[in-house]
C-alpha cells in the first residue's frame, strides 16, 4: 500500500464562536462536552485512518506550542509529526501547497495526502474510515478526491457537489432555500466538506497548472524559511515576507472546480463543521425542555437555550431560543436566529481595541501556560502552569513586585542571587528589580499563584535576559 | 416642634432581585448606577427630613455590621443611631412595634415616627420633604398616615389606597388590570407606597386594639433581649426564642385597615419600590436602544434589555426584552416578562441547597469584609479589607497554609511567636496549625491578598482563640 498522511489544517479565529474563540485562542482549541478539544478530536480522527502513521500539521506560528500541548495530552502519537508553520492565514490554496511540497520532500513523490480541518466534528468513525479508504483508492489512481456529505435538511450555509455516482458534476455555491429544498430532493447533491485526498504529487501538477503563482509562491517562502527537526518533530517554519505575498484563495476556487476528473465519495459520518454557535450547540447535552447544555445551569420556563458556562451558575428564567456563552472575562447573549451575527459583534470589538476579542484569559506559552484570575487596583492575580521540565526566561520587572505560591509540584527559583526549591505551600518575593527565573526541575506539573502588586502591572513590563525558547 | 425620628426598615432577601441579592446580601445592600445603596439613599433620605437628628434601623442582626459600613461611608451621619436587630424576618407589624415600644423608652411619649423601607427610591427628595411636613402635623394631631403616590400607569403589582380628600376611604389589594385602569382614570386611587408616619404612642394603643398578640410578644422579646449602647450608638438584640413566637403579619392587615380616622398625604415624589429586575432597571443608564445598562455592554442588534454588569464584558446580538444579572459566581437571564418569576428560581436553587441563593462572593464581617476571587484545586484566593484600627481573632487552622500579600495599607501580623508590621507590596506565610491575628493598625483601609493552600478550605476550619467581637 502506498504512503498515507492524514494533514490536519488548523486555522480561522472563530468569530461567530466568541468568545469562546479569540484571534489568540481560535475555534480548533474549543473544548467539547468530553473534556477534549476540537484539535484533539481531529487527531484522534487522522490518527485512526487505515494506513496513518505520521502526521502533518499546518498551522500559524503562534499556535505551535498549543498545538503541541493539545497534541501531547492524546494517547494517539504520530510516528513523525511535521509542523507546517505559517506566519499569518493564505487560505486553504496556500496551506495545501505547503503540504503537498513538504510531504514530497519528507515522504516522497508517492504520498498520499487527506486534508482534515482542525474545527470539524465526525461522530462515525467507523463510516469515516471506509470513506477514507476509498478515497485512498481512488487517489492512488491519481484522481482527486472529495468528500460529499449525503444532506439531511435544505442547509443553505454549505456549498453543495453535484455529483454523477463518483465524478464531480459540479461545484455550486451556497443556495437559497428554495434551491437547496430542490438539492435535497434530487437526491444528487452532497455538502461540500472541506475535506480532500489525493496524491501529493497529483496536487502539485494540479496547482503548476491552474494556480501556479501560489504553488511557486509557496515554494519561495519554503526554501526561505527555517527548519528544525529530531525526536520524531519537525518545525519548518515559512518566510515571512515571502509568504505575505502569496495570493489568497481556496483550494475549491484555485484548483478543485477547474481540474478535471474530480472525484467524489458519498458519505454518512456524522459530520458538523463547528461553523457557529448553533453547530456547537448540537454538541451538547440536550435536556428535557430542548435545552443544550455545557455546564451548571438552573432553567425555569424556558426551552431550546444553547448555554456555554464557565463554571458559574447560570440561571434562565422564562427565555427561549438563546445562545449564552459564558467566559471569565467576556459573557454573549445572542439569539438564535443571528448566530451568524456574533461575527459582526467580534469585528466591533476589535475595530474599538477591546482586547477580549483578542486574548483568552489563558495564554499558552513555551513553558506551559497562565491564566489570569483577578486584576485590580494595584495588583494582578495569575494561575501559573509549568510543564515538567520546562523553565521561564530568567527576567526582571522595573514596576512590579511579585509573590508565587506553589499549589502543587516542585519549583525551583533563581530570586536575585539566591536559588531555592519551593515544594507545596511554599513561597517566595520577587522583589521590583531582581533578576528571577522559574523552573520545574520535576516529572509532575507545576501549579502556582503569582500575586503581582505594583503601580504598573502590563505584560510589557519584561526584561528577558536569557530565554531557552529563543525570545527577546 | 415635637421630637421627630426616621425609621428605616431593612429586610427581605429580594428574591426577586436575585443574583444581584441574595439570602445574607438582601435588596437594600445593592447598589445603583451612583455607586451608592439603597440602604445608603435611604439614609441619607431619611436625615435629610425636616427635624431628622436621631435615626431607628430595624434590620436583622446578621446585616448589623453591613448596615453600619454602609451608614458609615456616608456624610450624613444621625446624632444618635438606634438598631434595633431581629432574629428572624416577622413582618411590618413586628418590625413597627419594635420601632415604637423603643422610640417611646428612648425619645419620649411624644415622638413622631416615619417609617421608610430600605428598599425604595425617591427621586424628589424635595416633594417628598414637603409631604412628610405634612404627614408630621397629622401626626401630630394623633393621626395615623400614609403616603399614597399618584399612579402614573395602571399598574397591577401595588396594594391602592382609595381617598378623599386627605382620609382613607379603604384599602384595596393589588387590582386586575381593568380594575387598575378604573382606579387610574378616576383620580381617587394612590399606590400604597408602604411608608408611614404616626406618633409612637399612637401606634402602640392601636396596636392594644387591633393586634395585642404582636404587640405582647415584641415588648416580651424586647425585654429579654439585650441593649448595648454608647459614643451615639445603640444596638438593642431581641431575645431569639420570643420573637420566633410572634405571629408574622403585615402592618396593613393587622392595624391600617382597621384602625379609624386614618390619614393619606398624596404625593408626586418620584417612587420606585425596586421591586424586580424591570424596576431595579429604570434606576440604570438608557442607550440609544432602550438598553438599560449599568455596565460594560456591546449590543448589536439589540434593544430594550435591562444589563447589570460586574466588570466583564457583556456582548449583546440580536436580543430584545430580556433582563441580564451578571455576577462574580452566578449569571441571570430572564425575559423582562418574566420579571417576577426570578422569585421561582431562587426559591429551586434554595431547595437544591444552591450556596448561591444564600451567600454573596464579597461577606461582610464587623472588621471589614472578604471577596472570594478563586476557587481551584488546593487552592482558594480572597481579597480581604480590615478597617482602620479594626482586628480579625486570633485564629488558627488545622487544614491550611495561608499566604497573605499586602497590596496597600499597613498590616499588624501575628504569626506564631513573632509580630510583624507589613507594608504595601509585602508578604508573610502562616502555616498550618500556627496561631495568627490581622491587624489593621492604621487609618486608611487595609488590603490583602490571601493565598490558601491545602487539601480542606471550608470556612469551618477556624478555632478562635480571641475574638474583640466575641465570637466563638
Amino acid at each position: 500500500m502506498t504512503n498515507f498522511v492524514p494533514v490536519i489544517i488548523c486555522g480561522g479565529a472563530g468569530s461567530r464562536l466568541w468568545p469562546l474563540s479569540r484571534e489568540n485562542h481560535p475555534k480548533p482549541l474549543i473544548k467539547l462536552g468530553d473534556g477534549l478539544s476540537l484539535v484533539q478530536h481531529a487527531l484522534k480522527r487522522a490518527m485512526g485512518l487505515p494506513g496513518a502513521q505520521d502526521l502533518i500539521t499546518v498551522t500559524n506560528r503562534d499556535l505551535f506550542f498549543a498545538m503541541e500541548d493539545e497534541y501531547r495530552q492524546m494517547d494517539c502519537q504520530p510516528r513523525q509529526a511535521r509542523y507546517l508553520l505559517e506566519s499569518e492565514g493564505r487560505n486553504t490554496a496556500a496551506a495545501i501547497a505547503l503540504a503537498s511540497l513538504d510531504a514530497v520532500q519528507a515522504f516522497g513523490d508517492d504520498v498520499i495526502l487527506c486534508v482534515l480541518p482542525a474545527d470539524h466534528v465526525v461522530a462515525d468513525t467507523a463510516a469515516f474510515g471506509k470513506a477514507v479508504e476509498r478515497a485512498q483508492q481512488l487517489a492512488s489512481e491519481g484522481r482527486l478526491v472529495t468528500f460529499g456529505i449525503r444532506p439531511d435538511r435544505a442547509e443553505t450555509g454549505y456549498g453543495y457537489i453535484e455529483a454523477d455516482g463518483e465524478d464531480v458534476r459540479q461545484f455550486v455555491e451556497k443556495p437559497d432555500a428554495e434551491t437547496a429544498e430542490s438539492y435535497l430532493k434530487s437526491g444528487r447533491f452532497l455538502w461540500n466538506a472541506g475535506m480532500f485526498c489525493f496524491k501529493a504529487s497529483v496536487m502539485i501538477s494540479l496547482m503548476e497548472q491552474f494556480c501556479p503563482d501560489i504553488l511557486d509562491g509557496t515554494r519561495g517562502a519554503l526554501t526561505a524559511g527555517r527548519t528544525t527537526s529530531g525526536d520524531g518533530l519537525a518545525q519548518v517554519t515559512v518566510d515571512p515576507e515571502k509568504f505575505a505575498e502569496i495570493r489568497s484563495d481556496s483550494i475549491d476556487y484555485a484548483v478543485l472546480e477547474k481540474a478535471p476528473n474530480v472525484a467524489v465519495v458519498a458519505c454518512d459520518i456524522g459530520w458538523n463543521d463547528i461553523g457557529s454557535w448553533s453547530a456547537l450547540g448540537e454538541q451538547f447535552d440536550r435536556d428535557e425542555s430542548g435545552n443544550l447544555i455545557d455546564g451548571n445551569v438552573s432553567a425555569v420556563n424556558s426551552s431550546n437555550n444553547v448555554v456555554s458556562g464557565s463554571g458559574r451558575l447560570v440561571g434562565l428564567v422564562g427565555v427561549e431560543d438563546l445562545i449564552i456563552a459564558d467566559t471569565p472575562d467576556a459573557l454573549l447573549v445572542a439569539s438564535r436566529e443571528s448566530a451568524q451575527d456574533v461575527k459582526l459583534l467580534y469585528n466591533r470589538l476589535k475595530e474599538a481595541g477591546d482586547e477580549t476579542h483578542r486574548i483568552h484569559s489563558t495564554a499558552h506559552r513555551p513553558w506551559g501556560s497562565y491564566t489570569v484570575l483577578e486584576e485590580g487596583p494595584r495588583f494582578k492575580i495569575k494561575r501559573i502552569e509549568v510543564k515538567p521540565g520546562a523553565s521561564l526566561s530568567l527576567q526582571m520587572h522595573h514596576h512590579r513586585a511579585e509573590h508565587w505560591v506553589v499549589v502543587s509540584g516542585t519549583a525551583k527559583v533563581v530570586n536575585g542571587e539566591r536559588e531555592l526549591m519551593l515544594t507545596t505551600d511554599q513561597s517566595t518575593y520577587i522583589p521590583c528589580g531582581a533578576k528571577h527565573r522559574l523552573e520545574n526541575p520535576g516529572v509532575l506539573k507545576l501549579v502556582l499563584i503569582e500575586v503581582q502588586t505594583g503601580d504598573y502591572l502590563g505584560e510589557d513590563d519584561i526584561v528577558r535576559f536569557d530565554d531557552v525558547y529563543g525570545r527577546g
